[in-house]
């Protein structure tokens, strides 16, 4: 991910003209409202690099392989062959089809081409969900800690972010409790995220369970972020849809970024109740017109590779993943919160007594290892940071090794 | 554009399970309303075509040509050198910096970086425009005719559509005291389209000295949609936010679907001021998370062949505008507004007391060409046909005969 694409979190008050931006929009002035500096570490990280500093960098949540070139040849092939012009809105029937049966097989939920809309990539799938689940003024509910555009793309869809605090103790799963304590009556929407970034957190049955039922009582819209659904380390991976009567008040945002290596595609989708996807299609002629055509045959290519493909992806982060949590096992200096699936790891280092951000800085400007203070995804994460599996195996355990030895001689 | 990109516009009621309606946000289901069935037209011609009637299609706004191989080369040269990853959300450096310098040289504003936002297309840079013009609740004005997605655009952005009529005797030209008519203390923002789309207008410097004395006035953004910038067919074009002190409320909408035939890759921009930019650019990153970085670098190429390059793709439609009007010369009949630019000339059918809806539905039926009825675009186009210069000249002079016969027969 390259520098400025985060620039978005924490651009200097100063930088802005008072005029212009008086005639902005309020939701545009608020956009990024009370976000912290949460991208510092990460935009130094490259910088040191690009000076030729030896940086490992455990930021970013971007596979650390290229787009397959069978992937960018179908590509090359569907440009050549003239799929140059308008696509259809909603996604080719053959993509709309693929995406679908790849749905169902891996939930078990009937889902066909009328419940699927392709997006540019997953990020505009859940925009989306939010325009058509929520009116300007509604509040939408979402464990905390979060990935990091949630609270804005609320905000950009005119309705008001309500997180719900989990805890670590509890591996990050929400809690019934808490859950319900955040409902109002203009809360519209719940958002979920399993496998979670950043926390790793996979949610059990009985926490899908405690969603479902909330969202049934208060007659929310579920919408469940499943884009790293190809990495579940311990057994499948489930998707609240297929809970009873939930199908037809879920919406499901799916992305090939992190299960086909194609981040730079943009390519993902909505699944959904069809007179919703029909709807959210109208909603896409007029924000973006659909994608290209060349890239939906690229991204159908991708998925006739079939699970084996999406497993050779996974492999590398299932790999570190375990190799992290066998170097880490038998020390008690830093804390693990037991990563059930997606690229990161979640560290404990509240013994240290040092915020996030403190730690990860002197992390990086002595030891030349870049991770994510947990205070950028939430309070809740205060006192935590991500490590991203994004770098080869023995850079990783180098840093997994650094990270522990600083905290020891920072435990006072 | 295929058929189902236009179904939008007029889905039956019926196909609605009003369970899930009812929990679907206000503004989505609101999003196409009261648009009437104009794409049938196009709709049905696409299945004649299918069922092997030879039908000459003049519905639809595409360049009859593919994107050009070398634009493609360097697409997939860009994909396998290994561009596949996150790509910044505002557009890569070089192509801002490539969009800056085209358009400061078309219009003579100095235009920077920071003056411009890459989008997945120029829609996306209009809605984009609009969720920063405006809040929810604000008005929005814009000359009828108009391009069919902008009052849904507007909706969109939980804002509301205000037309104010432009007359076929005054070339469709928007008059000051209409626009200043439609002002409440609720306008927020004028969107205005030249050359236009489905006119043909290019608005002379009067009309566009009106337009910025009426936002200077009113304090209102001005959104410029100048998609079809390489298609004046005589002058030059005119871009508003080179008037006098409108460059700091003037967000121009830029594409290369009609200039590079490039409609399939959505690659557009949006101009404006460096702080509006910057702001637009944090909505990007909850809306698209940008656009494929090959997509980008392939914009780059087709700009670096400069304007001979944009000169060979407007050709074709210079030369069957002029080719039709010189055909139309001379009859009585069908009345012809002046088509300045845009690849499209309206026809005035008045004359035969026929809604356009109706004569294109008898065209379509008993001479198989299929033009767009005027109503499709608003009140102020009823009884106009839109012919879109999309096919090769002799099919669309052979086109021109038949609607001129047809209109001769239907006049009473």
């Amino acid at each position: 991910m390259p520098d400025n694409v985060r620039e978005a979190f924490d651009k200097p008050p100063g930088r802005v003209s008072l005029a212009a931006m008086t005639k902005l929009s309020k939701r545009i002035r608020g956009l990024t409202a009370g976000t912290g500096d949460g991208w510092s570490i990460h935009r130094r990280a490259v910088r040191l690099r690009a000076q030729g500093m030896p940086v490992i960098d455990l930021t970013v949540g971007e596979p650390d392989v290229r787009t397959d070139p069978e992937i960018l040849s179908a590509m090359d092939a569907a440009a050549r062959g003239g799929h140059t012009g308008y696509s259809a809105i909603p996604g080719t029937d053959a993509l709309r089809d693929a995406i679908a049966a790849r749905v169902e097989e891996r939930t078990g939920v009937r889902t066909a081409r009328g419940n699927v809309l392709v997006t540019p990539g997953g990020q505009s799938a859940l925009f989306s969900a939010l325009m058509a689940a929520t009116d300007p003024g509604a509040e939408v509910l979402f464990p905390d800690p979060f990935y990091a555009t949630y609270p804005g793309t609320i905000r950009a869809a005119s309705a008001a972010p309500v997180r719900v605090p989990t805890r670590a103790s509890g591996g990050f799963q929400p809690a019934e409790a808490f859950l319900r304590a955040g409902l109002t009556d203009r809360t519209s929407a719940m958002l979920v995220n399993s496998p979670n970034n950043p926390t790793g957190a996979v949610y059990s049955r009985a926490t899908f369970d405690a969603i479902a039922r909330v969202a049934r009582d208060a007659d929310l819209w579920l919408i469940s972020d499943e884009v790293y659904d190809t990495q579940v380390w311990s057994g499948d991976h489930l998707s609240p849809r297929a809970l009873p009567d939930m199908a037809d008040r879920t919406l499901v945002v799916g992305s090939m970024s992190k299960s086909h290596a194609m981040t730079g595609s943009r390519v993902g989708w909505l699944i959904g109740p069809e007179t919703a996807i029909d709807r959210i299609a109208d909603l896409s002629t007029h924000t973006t017109y659909g994608i290209p055509g060349f890239v939906q045959d690229a991204a159908l290519h991708a998925l006739s590779l079939g699970r084996a493909f999406e497993e050779r992806i996974a492999a590398p982060f299932r790999r570190r993943r375990d190799a992290c949590l066998a170097r880490l096992a038998g020390q008690q200096v830093v804390g693990v919160i037991p990563s059930g699936g997606a690229m990161y790891v979640m560290l404990d280092i509240r013994a240290t007594g040092l915020p996030g951000l403190d730690f990860a800085t002197r992390l990086l400007d002595h030891h030349h290892v870049a991770v994510m203070p947990g205070e950028s995804f939430g309070d809740a994460a205060a006192g935590h940071v991500r490590v991203a599996l994004t770098r080869p195996d023995h850079e990783l355990l180098a840093a997994i090794d650094t990270i522990v030895a600083l905290a020891g001689k920072m435990i006072p």
